[in-house]
């Protein structure tokens, strides 16, 4: 059989009617777009990507490329250092991009043109050639494969970037720019002449939904930093209002003028579209609308709250033994509830069997609960025989009390003490 | 042993530190309440309750009712005509709580009061009392006890409701305000008179973050109507601005003068906290840090994203047949894992045992791919032997490729045609 | 023959061309005035009214009351504490009307609703009818005839007053309202149903082009409020914006929605016409037209200005006495002139005649500078002989020296020392 | 005798008292002026100078040229054309400057640095130095001397024009720069560097005040230029608020950071003083209280009324004529009167002399009425003898009705046909 996500591209694609807007005409490398373009793509946390369409037809990456180099601006400088050059805010209608905060004088947020060459200007290199040079690194590291510049776009758009030239100098007026106005700008558009397909796009915004990590296991960006970046996109990455989006699609995401969209569901998937025609918004217009069908085809909304609550832990006696038999992914509110059967056991020596066998996911919160837990039901007298053949708490010695925390364990895979319950019971 | 999470919470009251601020002034029952009040309480979806100091004692439940409010209202009413009245933007400072939105004369949000005022006269009742009767309902049903009003705080407040008398008349003025400003005021301050207690409180949040479901199993909202909710206390639920709340706190909140505050980690948990002494922006000063320090110690944030993937599928043969072993809570992605899984069966009439007894959970999404690729599989001439002991694929009819749709299934609790795979594979 | 003004206000009323806009609709008596209306008059300082069209019909005031009862608020609470309430800048769109100064809480002008009502609410009084007794007592002091309420007029308008509610309201609720909101309310009411004519506002408009003086001698108004509410007129008078009205008209004045208009020039004339379609600010749609052709038609601007400077005073030689014949009307700038001529006089003994018998006007400032100069050449040794058959310096002793101060003189009118310049060559 | 506005001005410094604020200091070049100097200077229309303190101590013209350059834009393209590219609002807060309206793209006014870059660049020229050539030349003949640039200054002025070259860049984006940002920035800070002293811009401020002519008779600015200019300055002048300035000040005035201030009172007198310590706006702090003492000592506001309105016309019978007398300066106020008297006399061919011996002045519009009431006297077959030997009316010939129109006599000097009254009475 095929996996129905093909035929359900697919189908998305050929069912999604009429375009409408233009493309953009103000860079004229861009009014020569082939406005009929028309791709999509969904990448999974483990790498696969599924695409549709003109999936290998390059485009600028343009504004979404803003995020990524916020991205990189925290990385180089820390969080606070860029919070005091770049705001977090919504910034309302498009006009007022151009103004920044009359406090602080700050950019609203990185997602519009002045915060954007603000965060430009934050990343590390002495000039545009060695800050865009690390800038491609990391877009290359995120997209999984070497990418390069649309020369011809580049200099189209340097030719008109009078724009973003007054936003420059405006924001070295009130001592938010680190270095020259002509310089930044120069590396700005370059950053922004960068050469993706909607594959590349996917992936990129599956590294993100994976906290920073590849499929292959490479962290990009750390937790702390991934995590911001998606938060300034959930509020101030459509030019929609704020709260439009978020109550609509609910979904952080970026779109571009050359007719790119990204989306990101944390912990689940990347999502990219491309459609050069733009709406009076600016975003894709087909894009959106694509956008609009898979988020709520494939129940993607921050907000979606499972009702279902079913059980994750139950226990049961097997040879005089305590077993408790633990399914599904084991977050803090997991690991709450399985607390509570821990509770329910009688203090005593009598051998407790925790069975993780069927859990494959735990993050750091449910971990240390977990063992939390144990070290309580050893202290109650209990033998505690795990059976983790996961390694889901990491290389826990649980015989002796002395408990590896969850940040240790966090390294890599470690088998667990014993292969089955069986052979736990047995002792 | 004892969980863990009752030492937590109460090492969480007793590190606190140092309160701050002032108790709300200017409502003379409010300012007699006892500023060393001190309480925290976290509910669980299937309706555990953990407490922490004064979780008994109560208060009046303030502007925490404004989200409660507006679920009604779109319940009563209909999103589309709520939207007609109210929009769903952060609103800057909270002096321009005052003000309405210059083009379509709506409140900004229905967290404002402005907002708030309009929405409690969106909800279905001939006057005050009867609006109020059905909110007291609503709230009743959220907390699981039967509520009642502070009356004397009551009293107190309407006798100083200025500024909402002021934006009753206004809103009447631009058609935003069903019916008189007296009777909607009336009703609107009976409202943020309701008495709760934050074991209340988190209760009413362990509902929304359920999706609108509580512990019991009664459906309150609907899941539309919940998401809604949420979406909008995300941005304009706390006085901060909405970039600063969602970046460093990252959940849907409201807090209320009297010094409460409620958070919703949306599938998760429900938080409550309360102490009367407030910030500059109003929000409970201990009330605040608590939530923070809890949101890290929990690791809530709705951008937290998972990085480590695990196995949730696995194929082995077992005497000819085929067996996907599944593990886990099932939504999109994992779905559209196990159909890789699928993909890989080769086209035959070997029997395949899809064994789904280590799976309680699955939304929509999962049901419909996990049924269309059972069907396709069929297609390819397999015959299918499902292993479902929880149902959670519903009333599925595999043998003979009708298969039900998961709209159907979602009805109830419909056992699997097989007890286990052992059987399942003899067929 | 007749004075070419009845010509021109005749004509004017005949070529005004096509009307357009609306009769105010949403106060029900309004609704149904003729919109075909039209009458405008010129009234002079001295008391003559020049009319043409429905000049008797009688409207109600409407906003044009709010720069009177602005007056009298000032006069009554001093212009220190109704800056306190209300500020004086220009406010933008008509729905900021609506808004405070965020940082002060006070109304923007005293010419938007919100300003307009707290200053009413500054007017001296127990109640609504204490206060709207002193108002209308103003009012007809300054339109020479007893004016009454039109009371059908102010009952319909009441039934809609739910913005000027909110406005008291919100008003209270920031500390800026003096008396309870429903009995404000019902007095700024009454004040906008006051019964005028053109013929009135005309008039009323000549007294503050006179500096707060009727064509009889009465003062109504004290300068220094008189200069503000022409100030305060000149910015925030008319709907339209600042800068657009004082570039365009150049004049203080002040629209009404029953189709009023009153605007002054000051030291020149009062204007008002009639005519009740509105433009779509609010403004009567022939009104403004008719205002910008007699501004243009007769010379009135605030900055325009007199290239031509000629002779004010000159010195002939007459039986070896140096007279000095002044002319014109006489400010700071033609005294500093005359001082030039004074300054030429060298000294010594010589009997120096002071010819003002064609001077009959002279403000403080150009007293103060002739009698200082005057002084001077008496100092100089000079004997002073001065010809001011119309008093124009007040009752000064020349002959001593000893010279009645400027203020002093203000009193009355004092006939010169001499009645012609022979007599005073002659000694 | 010396004229007391000697030692008015003298005794004005003297008292003025404490200086308060800071030089300038973000350009270096304005850092080290010397922040004691104390100036003062009035010029009168016809070209008197009073002057005190370091009167002929140069400094830098700097945001004062921004009126002069906005005229000389005027004049050069029209005011259609310049009123698309600037508006003509006032501005609010400082900050603000940098912003653009949002609907139209236009600076808010020429008073501020957008605005005035967007004149200059309006000003005909090819480039930078064409433009500075032509301003410097204005300036030179409002000033009635040869100005030149303070180089020194504009090198420094250069290096840090970071912001101008924002707003530059700015205004080209939204199509309301003519040129390049380069040059326009280089122009705009060469006209910024003119040097001055308070006697130069006393000067100038007094051809403003004249309507536009020096007191040598030379037209510099049209009248309607004039005008334009004079309004703008009442209302965006000062970086106070509109209103508040218009209030308490009441004149139209501009101040620079080089401590310059500069202010017109319209026919009457220019005034400009000169102390480097700057307040907060940004306005020179002993400049603004010396011109606050000087308004009200000399009466000067624009919303000044004289209440006294005192005979400007009287007739006698002489030997069977009527003689109408006519004193002091006519307006279309002062004819309206003159006009009454004509009406009372009674139809008949009885000679009727006109005596304006005593007047100098009539505008056009006093002229026009004038013509027109003694055209209205033939008509009613009086002989008409008019004694004019000023020529205030024109070449207008009154024996045969064939009256020259005031357009026409505007163009000069032109006795009137009899010497004086009595050769009039004697026909």
């Amino acid at each position: 059989m095929q996996t129905p996500m093909i035929d359900y591209i697919h189908l998305l694609l050929e069912s999604i009617g009429e375009d409408g807007g233009h493309v953009a005409s103000y860079i004229p490398e861009l009014a020569q777009a082939n406005p009929d373009r028309l791709a999509v793509a969904i990448a999974t946390l483990d790498g696969k990507v599924y695409v549709a369409g003109d999936a290998d037809v390059e485009f600028t990456i343009q504004s979404i490329s803003k995020p990524l180099t916020y991205a990189l601006a925290i990385a180089d400088q820390g969080l606070e250092s860029v919070l005091q050059h770049i705001d977090v805010e919504p910034s309302g209608d498009a006009f007022n991009e151009i103004s920044l905060d009359p406090d602080t004088g700050r950019p609203r947020n990185p997602m519009i043109n002045a915060g954007a060459i603000a965060a430009h200007a934050l990343v590390s290199g002495e000039d545009a050639d060695a800050r865009v040079d690390r800038i491609v690194d990391l877009y290359s590291r995120l997209a999984g494969r070497s990418l390069s510049i649309a020369e011809d776009v580049f200099e189209s758009e340097l030719s008109e970037a009078d724009r973003n030239m007054a936003l420059a100098y405006m924001l070295r007026t009130v001592g938010k720019l680190e270095g020259t106005p002509t310089d930044v700008v120069r590396g700005y558009t370059r950053q922004c002449s960068v050469s993706v397909t909607v594959r590349d796009l996917a992936r990129m915004a599956s590294v993100l939904a994976a906290g920073g990590v590849t499929a292959e296991g490479e962290r990009v960006l750390e937790p702390e930093v991934n995590r911001q970046v998606l938060s300034v996109m959930a509020t101030c990455g459509m030019y929609n209002s704020a709260g439009d989006w978020l109550t609509s699609v609910g979904i952080p995401a970026k779109s571009g003028v050359a007719g790119g969209l990204m989306g990101i569901m944390p912990g689940q998937v990347g999502i990219a579209v491309f459609s050069p025609r733009l709406d009076a918004h600016g975003n894709s217009t087909r894009g959106v609308r694509m956008f609009e069908r898979m988020n709520h085809d494939l129940g993607l909304h921050l907000m979606n709250a499972s009702a279902s609550v079913s059980t994750v832990s139950r226990r049961v006696e097997i040879d005089g033994c305590s077993v408790h038999e633990i399914t599904g992914d084991l977050h803090f509110i997991e690991a709450e509830r399985i607390m509570r059967g821990f509770e329910d056991e009688p203090v005593g020596d009598a051998p407790v069997v925790i069975d993780l066998s069927q859990v494959r996911r735990a993050n750091d919160i449910a971990r240390r609960v977990m063992l939390e837990g144990i070290r309580r039901l050893h202290l109650d007298g209990h033998e505690i025989r795990l059976v983790d053949p996961w390694g889901v708490l990491g290389s826990a010695e649980t015989g002796n009390g002395e408990l590896v925390r969850g940040e240790q364990a966090r390294g890599g895979y470690v088998p667990g003490a014993f292969a089955n319950v069986a052979s736990a019971v047995r002792g």
